[in-house]
C-alpha cells in the first residue's frame, strides 16, 4: 500500500516516535511506501511531501517535535481545500492518510473522511483533553516537566517563604494542573472545569500559614478562572495570530493573594518548556503503538476511525466519538484530590 | 477509625507517597488515627509501631525507599503467626490494616483476611506482574530508568561498534523488557515468557550489521532464557538468604554473540537501580490515588479487596483475583512489538 | 570548638550540602558543637538557633533549599545590630560564625569581621557574580535547568516556526546567559554587560531565516538591555519590598522583534525554577569542600575570609576582595562565544 | 585554511560538541573547510573522510557519541603509519589536524606532531586522568551518571537493609569515584591510587551498622585493589581484544563484606552507562570552548600543543605536558574527603 502520514498543529512530545512507528511497521513489516506530507494540511493540500524511508527516522525515536514539520493550516479553511486533498491523495496515488493531530485536526479528518477520504487519525494533544482515548502521547512527558519544575519551585518558596501560583498548561481542561500539582504536593489547584472561589482560596492557603507553614504552591491551569465577581479578573483576548491569549491567572491570581494575604507571593508560568523535547518512556511508548495500530487499521481498511488507549489495550474508534466535545476532568477525579477546591 | 499501614517487601518508587495519601485522607479528611508498623509484617507480629501524623510524611511525596522500612518476614512463616497478627490489632485497637506489597505480601494478606482481619491491599511492584490492575506504581519509574539508560547505551554501542546486551529487571515476565525495549529503540527484546531461539537472535543481529549497521542492543528481562537445547546456558541457583540467583543472561548471551558474530559484545547489568529513588509523576499520581482509594475502602468497610487502576479509575478487587497467578505480558502485546523474537 | 553557621539570602541548590559538611567536619572529625542559626542573620540578631547533630544533616545532601531558613536581614539594617551580634556570639559561647550567603551577606559579614567577629564567609550566588572565587556553588544547577529548559524549546520553536526569547536570571551579570546560550546552542544571547543593538539582533535573526531556517531561540539574562535609544524599552522599578522589579526584557524585546520580523516571536520566562531543587552533583562536591575548608579555616583561626575556587583547589581570600566589586563576565568569554552580540 | 577534525577512543559525552563547534568557528568565522576523518586515526591512515558543513553539525550539540566515528586503530600501530598519515595530509591539502581522544590519542599525536605534521589536540576522557588540564569534557557527565544512580541505590540500599558495592569507571585513577561519591554522600570510596585495607574498611562499615544505620554504600573505581596480602583477589587479564578486563572489584569485595559483616551485600556495576548520552551544560561549554580554542591555535600556528582548561581560562599546553604522565587525584583532596579511607 502507499499511505500518506502527517503532523499538525502544536508541538507535542512523540510525534516522532509514531512516524517512525508508521514507518517500521509499514516498510518493514507490510512493504508500503510511506509519503510524510510537509508541515500538516499545508503539505497535503500543496502536495508537499517526500518519501520516508527508515533512515528518515534513524534516531528520531527520543527527539521532540516533528521531523515533518507542522503548520495551522487546515482543509476547511480553503474554500476548496477538501476537494484539492482528495485530489493530492489521488494524483500521489495513495492508498489512504494517516493524520496526527489534535482535536482541530481530528475535526479536519472527519471533515475529509466523510468526503470520501480514506483515513486513520492518531490523536495527539499534550493537554489530554480529546475524547475517546483514556491518555494520548505527550500528556505524560507535559506532567513530568511541570512536575519537575515544582519540585524545584517548592525549596524555593520555602526559602523564600512565599506564595507561589505556578501556571501550566490546560486552556479548557485540568488534566496537567490536577496530574502535577497531586505528583508535586501542591497546596491548591485550580480549573477551568471549576471556577474558583477567592474566598475558600485564599482562606485555605492562610490556614497553612496559620499552622505554622512557611510556603504554599497554587498551581493554576491557564485556563482556569474566578467564579463571576468574586475578585476583579481581566479576561484574555485574541492576538494577530488568531489565537485565544489568556489573561494570565497566574499574574491576577498572585496579585491578589499577596494582596489578601499580606505576604509575598509571586507568578510563575512554565510556559512553552511543557510541550517540546525528549519524551517520557511513557509517551515513547504509547506513541509507538498508536503508529504500529494506525498502519494496522489502514490494512484492515478500518477508515474514519483514530486509535485510542482503552486500559491497556489500544483500540479503533470512530472518529466522531472524538470531535463530539472535549474531555473534561470528571468530577470524581476532583473528589480524590484534596488540593482541588 | 484506627487505621494501621506497612509497606512489604523490595524497594519500589511511589511507596512514600501511599503512606503519605494514606495519611492525609484519613487523619485530615476523616480525623482517623494512623498507625504506621516497621519492616512490613515484622513490625505487625512483634507490634513495633509508631503513629503517623502529617509531620511525618511532610516532604516524603517525592522520595524513594520507604519511611516505614521493609523486610521479607510473611505472617505465614510464623507458626502462630496469623494469630500473633490478630491479637496485635486487636491490643492496638486497629479497625483495619493496609498493607502495601508485592505477590507474597497480597498472599500473606489474603491469608490474614481469611482469618478475619479486616485489611485492603495496596498491590505494589517493580515488575507490573500482580494481576487485577492495569499497572502499579513503580513500573513506570523502572522503565524510565532502564530507558534513559539505553539511551545512553545506543551511543556508547555505536561510538565502540559493540553489541551491547543489557539485562533489566523481570524474572518472571517481560513488561520492563518490553516497554524499555520500544521506547528506547531497542533491536531485540527477550523475555521470560518466550524462550529465544539463539540462532534467530544472531541471526537478527547479523543481518542488521550486513545492512551496514554498526551497532546493536539487545535487552534482555533477569529470567529470559534460551530455548532448551539451543545453546549452552547456566541456570541460576538460590543464595544464601533463600533467593533465586539468576544466571547472568546477559552475561552468557553477550558471550554467545561474540562467538557466533566475531563482534564484541559486552553485557551490561542495570541491576537495583531500577528499583530506587524518586518516583515519575506517574507514579506519584498513581500511589496517591491508592493511597486514597485505600481509606475510602477501609470505611466503605470493603476488606479482602486491593485497589486496581481499571481504565483511568480505581477499583477494588477481590484479593484472590490478585493472587491466583502473575500477570504476565499477553502475546497480542508481543505480536505488536517487531522488536520481541 | 563551637561554631555557628546561618544561610542568608535566596534560595541556592547547594546550600544543604554546605550545612552538611559543616557539621560532618566539626562534630565528627574536630569534635566540635554546631549551632544553626534559624532564618539568616536574623537567627543571628535574635539568638534564634538550635544544635546540629549528625542527624540533622541526614538526608539533606541531594536536597534543595535550607534546612536553617533563610530570610533579607542584614545586621547593618539594624542601628544596633553589629552589637547585637557580637553579644549573642559571646553569650551562646560561639568560637566562630560561618555565614553561606552571597554578595550582601558577604558585606555584612565584612563588617562583623571588622567589627571583632571570628568567622569564615562561604560564597553562594546562582549568579556566580561573586569575585574572589573561579565559581560558586548553584551557578552550575541554574545553568543545567535552564539548558533543559532550552533544549526543550528548541524543537517547539522549530514545530511553530517561532522566535523564542528566553529569559533566564542574571540581574546584573551574562554568566547564566552565556553558559546557558552555549550549552543549548541559543543563536543569539544578551546579557547586562553589554547592551545590545536591537538592529544587529534583527538583521542577526533575519538571516537566519533568509537562510532557510524555521526558528530562533534568543537568550536574555533578566538585566540586559538595549543600547539608550534604540528601541522604546521600559525601564524596571521597585516593589512592595524594596526588590527591583525587572522590566520584562523577554516581554518587550520579543514584542520588538515580532514587530521587525512580521514572524511570531514569544517571551518564555524561566523564572525561579533556576535557583530551586536538587544540586547537581558538580555544586554537591563544590558545597562540601567549600563546607571541609571552611571549618579548617576556623580551626586554622584564618578569620575575615571566605573559601573559593581557583583552578582545582579550594584557598581563602580576604573578605574585602570578595566585596570589592561583581565579577562580571570578562571581553575574552563574550569573545569566544559567536552567539553574544 | 583546510582543517582535518578526529575522533579517537572510547565514547565520551562532548565529542560532538567539539566537532560543531570546530566547523562552527572555522567555516563561518574564518571562511575555513573543514574535512572530518571517519573512525578516528583509521581514516586518516586511508584518507577516509568527508567535508563537513554547518548542516554536517545542525541538531549534535546535545547528543552523545561521535558523528564521525571513532575506532582504536593508532598510527604507531601500522610500519608506515606516520608516513601514511603525512602523505594524506598532504594529498588532501590539509593545513593543520585537530585530534580529539585520550592519552593514546594525544601520544600518537605527538608522534605525528614530532615527524612534521602540524596538530592541536583536544584532550578527552570521562576520566580526567589526562595531565595539564584542570577538566576533561565528559567527567561532568559521567560523575553526573555515577550520582544519580547512587541516589538512587541509597534508598533501595535502605530498604533492603544492604551492604551496595558500587563500580564506578576509573582503571587508574579515582576520579569519578571521589565526586561521584563526594556528590551522593557515599560512606566508603575505594580508588586505584590507594590500596585498601579490608580491615579498616570493614570497621567502617561495621561501625555504621553498630551505631544504628540500616544501610552502606561503597563506592569502588574499577581499578581499586586491596593492599596486598589483606584479602583474597583475583587480578583482572586481558580480552581477545588486547584490552585489559578488569577483576570485578565490587563482585569480590561485596562477597569478602558480606562473609566478614555476616549482612547482605550485593555489587552493582554501573558501566557503559556512565560514558554514553547526552552531555551536561558544563561539558557542552567545555567541549564548545576547546573547539573554539583548537582552531585559533590552528590560525595562531601554534601546534604541537593542546587545549587545557586552566581555572576558568582556556590555554594552550605542549603535547608533551599532557602525555608524560596520568593525572592521579592528588593526596590533599582525599584528605578533604571523609570516606575515602
Amino acid at each position: 500500500m502507499r499511505i500518506g502520514v502527517l503532523t499538525s498543529g502544536g508541538d507535542c512530545p512523540g510525534l516522532n516516535a509514531v512516524i517512525r512507528s508508521v514507518v517500521h511497521r509499514a516498510v518493514v513489516d507490510h512493504g508500503d511506501d510511506v509519503i510524510g506530507f510537509h508541515d500538516g494540511w499545508r503539505g497535503l493540500l500543496e502536495a508537499d511531501c517526500r518519501k520516508l524511508d527508515l533512515d528518515a527516522v534513524s534516531g528520531v525515536l527520543a527527539t521532540g517535535g516533528t521531523l515533518l514539520g507542522s503548520s495551522r493550516v487546515r482543509p476547511g479553511q480553503l474554500v476548496d481545500g477538501v476537494q484539492r486533498a482528495l485530489d493530492n491523495v489521488a494524483t500521489l496515488g495513495l492508498d489512504a492518510v494517516i493524520p496526527i493531530g489534535g482535536e482541530g485536526t481530528l475535526k479536519a479528518a472527519r471533515l475529509l473522511s466523510d468526503a470520501g477520504l480514506p483515513l486513520v487519525g492518531v490523536p495527539k494533544t499534550i493537554d489530554n483533553d480529546i475524547a475517546g482515548t483514556d491518555l494520548t502521547f505527550g500528556f505524560d512527558t507535559a506532567v513530568g516537566v511541570a512536575t519537575d519544575a515544582l519540585d524545584r519551585l517548592k525549596t524555593t518558596a520555602e526559602s523564600h517563604q512565599r506564595v507561589l501560583v505556578v501556571e501550566v498548561m490546560g486552556r479548557h481542561t485540568g488534566w496537567i494542573a490536577l496530574h502535577a500539582g497531586l505528583a508535586a504536593g501542591a497546596h491548591v489547584v485550580v480549573v477551568p472545569e471549576r471556577p474558583f472561589d477567592i474566598d475558600r482560596l485564599t482562606e485555605r492557603v492562610a490556614r497553612r500559614f496559620a499552622a505554622g507553614e512557611r510556603f504554599a504552591i497554587v498551581v493554576a491551569a491557564e485556563g482556569a478562572k474566578p467564579a463571576a465577581g468574586s475578585m476583579p479578573f481581566e479576561t484574555g483576548d485574541t492576538d494577530a495570530y488568531g489565537h485565544e491569549r489568556f489573561a494570565g491567572v497566574a499574574r491576577q491570581l498572585s496579585a491578589e493573594l499577596e494582596r489578601r494575604l499580606g505576604k509575598e507571593a509571586r507568578p510563575v508560568i512554565l510556559g512553552h518548556v511543557q510541550r517540546g523535547g525528549t519524551p517520557t518512556a511513557y509517551d515513547r511508548v504509547l506513541a509507538t503503538r498508536f503508529g504500529w495500530h494506525a498502519v494496522e487499521a489502514v490494512h484492515a481498511g478500518a477508515y474514519g476511525t483514530m486509535t485510542a488507549l482503552r486500559g491497556t489495550g489500544i483500540h479503533l474508534v470512530p472518529l466522531a466519538d472524538a470531535t463530539q466535545e472535549l474531555k473534561t476532568v470528571p468530577a470524581e477525579r476532583y473528589a480524590e484530590a484534596d488540593c482541588v477546591l
